[in-house]
């Protein structure tokens, strides 16, 4: 089978034995990555941190008392600059929201640049200001760094990767195994900002849009959830492959089912018009500020003020609840009431949004 | 100044504020490299782990008790298949060394994929086994990971990053500001396999030698070293610049000159030959199995029987010695008697060694 039938037949992917080849979808964040995981990364790695399938690895240190949260992430987003962001701010809130999502207080970034030969330095002077302001919104220190060129043609002007470690408390440490049935999910604010301010930014559609990503580190609004501890059950950020991959992500790692009620998901007019005309489903987009908060339902109305009050949680709603389900799935109660299943993004619908 | 003038020029690098843009010598890890840092990436990133200008950066954890070391590094080596290695097992033997560099014992690392659209997923997987295999001697586990993939022509197959953490003990932590007057030197093995190794593989010199590159994880040799703890002043891998630019950068931290012997320095008769065949200065030249050393000078000789008993340590000699002088430098006693002063590699001779 050629790559070029696979990439018709995006929607429904095969196995990953039977690609020949690396392809965009692999890199979505949706389920041919997670096929590319499990098939091909899973036979040659394996360990707890990775067993634990949450986007950081919650850590023993030797003194088998206290906890470092570590995440990677590579940044390869194209066009540099968009509205609300460039890559150098996503590089940095990309690493420090996953520390978050561990529970862990964000302490340390390496950063790795690999430059490609030509790119003007005036313009990786700015990408480093953007670093430097959101490292310093985010209390994170950059530690530790590296720095490689390769020839014109070989890269796209700057890739980055941002490894964060972070300090995790005994008594709050949230992940994707903990919802359990009756709980509450919360969403800090609108969906898809950030994948429909790329797509916008690259022109190419010839839609003009006042789309601003959301990217923004997510500490105030994480500490603000301490105090529940630990009764937060999950945090997680629903980047690559948007609201639906990360809830089916999550209904898999606790054995559950997620309902959701659409007319409770806020969306911003602008993101619902851009994603309707292209007949994108927003709830498959990035979004590069945002957090999925699942507690138990009794303290829900509390912990809804506390992510509202916090920077970037003022339109934060309760959008669903956890139901046992003998298998994971994800139900999304429509605006006309009736039931349809979100699944995880399957091939690769926006390439290169962080 | 066009950039064509800058690259005719690059033994004599200008100021990184004359460049307009990246040039493959800021890649190099020699003098450009460290300019582009000063310049460029200090004015934005300030910490206490850069400001160590070691390999790896060395945390106190919240506990004011505990230390842990970080350090990162990007792979974009080509081929990535070389006589004696891959770029697979340069991305952990490179971060497991660094760390081990800070006196830490490797622990935890993280893999961060760039892939380009069209890689053979056999390569990939080949690519991995050696991570595994690598990871394996080293002790190391890789615990959290990333994979993005990028269009045809805005990658080269695949490039990774990894960024590792270790446990480093109170009493033996060795860095590159710790040389003294009267410390002896040590080279743990022959110089420049590496980077020849890599270049002949390029076969585009028409040269076909018999060398082998080096890159190898030396926990066992800085195990060995560990009794001697706290006098193992400085360990410095000498990786991109060679042994010349580390010995350097070792000198300006410590504010010491470097006296070397020519005659002492292991170096592989094929390696020498092809060097004086194509004009390269073995010195200069990217090592990925080796540890420089430098303790005080009575111990010197039991060190180097802790070298040389160690995996990877067979040809280790004392190569030279650390003496007071106002100005950092680093002088070569050639084979003829005389002296001559070894520079920080400056442009880039080999680019993508790494």
């Amino acid at each position: 089978m050629t790559e070029q039938n696979l990439s018709d037949g995006f929607s429904c992917p095969l196995p990953v034995s039977h690609h020949e080849a690396i392809m965009l979808g692999h890199g979505s964040g949706g389920s041919m990555t997670s096929e590319l995981i499990q098939r091909v990364f899973h036979k040659y790695f394996q360990s707890d941190g990775l067993e634990q399938k949450n986007d950081a690895a919650n850590l023993l240190m030797p003194d088998h008392i206290h906890r470092i949260a570590m995440t990677t992430d590579s940044h390869i987003v194209t066009p540099l600059f968009f509205p609300g962001g460039d890559i150098g701010k996503l590089a940095v809130c990309g690493t420090v929201n996953d520390l978050l999502t561990a529970g862990a207080v964000p302490k340390w970034l390496s950063a790795a640049f690999i430059l490609e030969e030509g790119l003007p330095i005036a313009i990786l002077e700015k990408i480093l200001e953007s670093m430097k302001k959101c490292a310093e919104e985010a209390q994170v220190e950059i530690v530790t760094g590296d720095t490689k060129v390769v020839e014109r043609g070989k890269g796209d002007g700057i890739f980055i990767n941002t490894t964060g470690i972070g300090y995790i408390a005994e008594n709050f440490q949230p992940g994707g195994e903990k919802a359990r049935p009756g709980d509450a999910v919360i969403l800090s604010g609108t969906v898809g900002n950030h994948g429909m301010s790329v797509l916008c930014a690259r022109g190419e559609l010839g839609i003009k849009a006042d789309i601003s990503s959301d990217a923004a580190p997510l500490n105030e609004m994480v500490r603000n959830l301490r105090p529940f501890a630990p009764s937060v059950h999950v945090l997680r950020d629903p980047t690559r492959g948007g609201l639906s991959t990360t809830l089916n992500e999550i209904a898999n790692q606790s054995q559950v089912g997620i309902e959701l009620d659409e007319k409770l998901i806020p969306i911003s007019k602008e993101v619902n018009a851009v994603c309707e005309m292209l007949g994108f489903d927003p709830y498959t987009i990035a979004n590069e500020g945002k957090m999925i908060i699942i507690i138990p339902d009794e303290i829900k109305q509390e912990a809804l003020l506390a992510v509202r009050s916090s920077k970037y949680g003022e339109n934060a709603a309760i959008i669903g609840r956890v139901f046992a389900n003998q298998s994971p799935m994800v139900l999304l109660r429509t605006i006309l009431g009736t039931h349809r299943i979100l699944d995880s993004l399957s091939g690769e619908l926006l390439p290169r949004i962080c």
